[in-house]
């Protein structure tokens, strides 16, 4: 891809959709804080800026956790080529934070000349790497594994399927372009050729919600209102639950994260005979507005005592909200940040979607761990889902400038 | 869905977003001409609006034809079950046509209460419908069967999955929000239950262009700008190219039109190995901007006769562009309104990836089959593309208040 080509391309840009500030109020607005969206705390108020976001590549955190959900999204596993050490890995990152990072500037990367997003703008791209269990053995860094990364127990209610499972490396794509997703998703695999191969892959979808100044809470397929207790980066322990703190073990990992994957088929056609009233029973909350059913509006914390008229728990005994909150979990609390995916039909007819589950926590056994514990054991949602697939990544920090993701761990 | 459900649903959306206009301004402007995004002309001028856009049910022509591209596609095919017949057949569209009117004005249809796309608005929802050549046939109405709906022909190139091609039925369904066009997807398969069966179902993407004033032409996903040449709706014959005339044979399908679907994947690996220059040779246009390679900008008319200074064709023999347009082909042209698909990989670790290519015409015997017989014979772009899946449906003009999609054939 040559400068006369990006010319071409921010020119179509400017000239059609008509905005001057279209690349200007995204490229401009870099250095926030912590690979947030440096630019949705002040949406634009002109629609021709479509595509303009720009998420920040350095940071304190890699992006695409804290970012606001996005409407398109990749996830696409690796495993290393019996071919690939410690070397070629550290190569690939190097090529793939590069990558990244022109991406998410919305230039083309070095060598791509696909042209797939162009004209697209930034378009809130993200790409965030993580390490899964195997690249430690593989690569001869053992003693560098985080005691975090070992293997998720089973839960009585999973039928995983070991190839859409695990992975040596992960990669997370969210963006609010398909095209620019699933052109990161070409980019970043060509750049895997020779070091490491597609293990999984899987395409997500959310409500696009473009630049609105406060973003609602998801819908997911069920309909329901997702992620309204969600902790907040304005919380006073975000930071806390969410990532590992900056003198945290390994020391690689400061300012990092873990990313619990599930695929959670969700099956529909069941839930979709329960009348509304027993649907709403099964979450404790009204799916109109995502008010527990104990009373209030979205955010009114749950009553779990309240009782209605007729004396029963007004929030079932058995509902998903009474076994999710943190309070009744030693505090565990993990970030939900989920696509939904819609894969066709089953041979059944069933269809096959549900939620592409990915949770962010400072440590999976005070997060994901102890929550799912409990849900496998009493959730009346269980019955209406599939645990499918499963998978575990250390995400480490954000790259400083200069440096690319991982470097800690790979060259320390 | 009771009543109460649609208020609470309006109230978030207009408590979160704050649009005064959110579902005012969509709502209140119905009656455009010919079932196209009747708010887009105008759009918006805040962000806040997200999801407001409504188009018209009820209309000279069918939704989802003249609309603007909406970044999430469903298409799926269906065919009658065996003890479907004439009459049940129009049950079932008038219950389709209800639930179609109801979620394209953002409200949710009879009988549902999955509340997947509840706070939403509208989103650009359309939902077009088509009969199959099969449908005339299970429906004992082979008299009504038009002329343009006999079989294409085989090209040399077609490679076709049967049971990804055909059914009596088609819905193709669109819109900004990708869970809305999920949503709509399982509420009219719900509705078909008993009557007619899923035959085939895909899902699409194309850029999300918004409600930007002017959109950019698409691009696909091997980067190429496509659809410059489309006729435009303020071009004189547009209607007399697209729509069946008011006094065109047969009589039911007044204003109504013909799509060609094919499913065509593209050979994206062999693609991006070749260098721009030879992907622009392909193509005959400039990957950059969309220009021909006969000189100007994208929308400069192709000069066929163009040499280089070495004294070559400017656009090679075989190039796509030499091959398409109207004038080489005795004034053929058709609409085409694709999305682009990705569905993982295939075994070989290809993509799975391409265009579900829809092109709309009064007559698919003057548009679609004379130009793709051409491109059989030697467009340079074939080496890179395999048609996959094929169908051909007869679209009938809209409904007027009060009636049903198909109404004039299943009832005169």
């Amino acid at each position: 891809m040559t400068d006369d080509d990006t010319t071409f391309s921010r020119r179509r840009l400017l000239g059609t959709v008509g905005a001057a500030g279209a690349t200007g109020i995204a490229l401009g607005a870099t250095g926030g804080v912590a690979g947030a969206a440096v630019t949705r705390d002040d949406p634009p108020t002109d629609l021709a800026t479509v595509g303009s976001t720009a998420v920040a590549f350095h940071g304190r955190h890699q992006s695409g956790i804290v970012t606001p959900q996005q409407a398109a999204g990749q996830l696409v596993a690796f495993d290393l080529t019996p071919a690939a050490g410690r070397k070629e890995a550290a190569a690939l990152l190097r090529r793939w934070s590069r990558a990244a990072e022109r991406m998410m500037a919305g230039d083309p990367p070095d060598g791509d000349h696909s042209g797939v997003a162009l004209d697209a703008g930034p378009s809130s791209l993200t790409v965030t790497f993580g390490f899964g269990r195997g690249f430690f053995e593989r690569t001869g860094l053992e003693a560098r594994l985080p005691d975090a990364l070992r293997p998720l127990p089973e839960f009585s209610a999973d039928a995983l399927d070991e190839d859409r499972s695990g992975g040596d490396l992960w990669i997370q794509i969210g963006s609010d372009d398909g095209l620019v997703a699933f052109h990161a998703l070409r980019v970043l695999q060509r750049d895997a050729a020779g070091t490491a191969r597609v293990r999984w892959q899987m395409s997500g979808f959310n409500r696009s919600l473009g630049a609105t100044p406060e973003p609602m809470t998801q819908r997911n397929l069920m309909g329901q209102v997702d992620g309204t207790n969600n902790p907040k980066p304005s919380d006073e322990d975000f930071d806390k639950r969410v990532f590992v703190p900056a003198d945290g073990s390994p020391d690689w990992m400061a300012h990092g994260s873990y990313a619990v994957f599930r695929r959670i088929r969700m099956l529909l056609d069941s839930w979709d005979e329960q009348s509304r009233a027993e649907q709403e029973k099964v979450i404790g909350r009204r799916k109109s507005d995502g008010a527990p059913l104990s009373g209030g509006t979205e955010r009114t914390p749950v009553d779990m005592t309240a009782r209605t008229g007729d004396g029963d728990l007004a929030i079932a005994a058995d509902a998903h909200v009474r076994i999710t909150p943190p309070d009744a979990n030693q505090g565990a609390a993990m970030l939900r940040r989920p696509f939904s995916y819609h894969d066709g039909f089953l041979d059944d007819g069933a269809p096959d979607a549900g939620l592409l589950f990915i949770a962010w926590q400072a440590d999976p056994l005070t997060g994901f761990v102890p929550v799912q514990r409990r849900l496998d054991s009493g959730d009346a949602l269980s019955r209406f889902i599939r645990h499918e697939a499963s998978a575990l990544f250390a995400v480490p920090g954000g790259p400083g400038k200069g440096e690319y993701v991982g470097q800690r761990l790979l060259e320390a």
